[in-house]
């Protein structure tokens, strides 16, 4: 089953799970009305489709190595790097090896 | 100097920086209108007093050991270790070893 989302102040782990990558899922570890936090749990080969989010974004790469598509180009991120994203910008993920990713969101409020 | 702030798409790394972690200073290495994130480096014993921000935010602990009070309590974060504080939390944090943390906070529009 998907984590309870975090309450304020708990302390969440999100360590690299090293071979045991597979068990956990991609879940929201945070969800509050202003701020998303999920973790992405991606196997060799798995891609996350273009999409984009109106606010903006940072992605962290926990464990492994993604490739990152934006603005027309692919960036490869292994673990230890962030990407900022500005809000509405389209993205695509697509897992080098198996990966964990950490995506934090700004969720505005409506103008 | 401070890093310049990174811009959209580009890729930062925000690795441990193990025995060369007193070289690196606290920086913001993300400025948006809605989003900061920045990079702490706290030297064992080294506290930032309590205070609080407008938006949610996160700290993850990348490296080291900090201690995180709020809700007048104090919890201890490893490097793995997330914890999401509701808008309008004081907190205040103290290291306890040689510590890198990553503080991402929402800036929300103003009201």
């Amino acid at each position: 089953m998907a984590l309870q989302h975090a309450t304020s102040g708990e302390v969440v782990e999100v360590r690299p799970r090293g071979s045991r990558i597979g068990d956990a899922p991609s879940t929201a570890i945070v969800l509050d009305g202003n701020i998303e936090v999920m973790r992405l749990m991606l196997p060799t080969g798995k891609s996350v489709s273009e999409h984009a989010v109106a606010g903006p974004m940072t992605l962290h790469c926990l464990e492994g190595a993604v490739d990152v598509r934006a603005y027309g180009s692919s960036r490869p991120m292994r673990a230890g790097d962030l990407m900022y994203l500005a809000g509405g910008v389209p993205h695509a993920l697509y897992a080098i090896e198996d990966a964990f990713v950490l995506a934090t969101v700004v969720r505005l409020p409506p103008a």
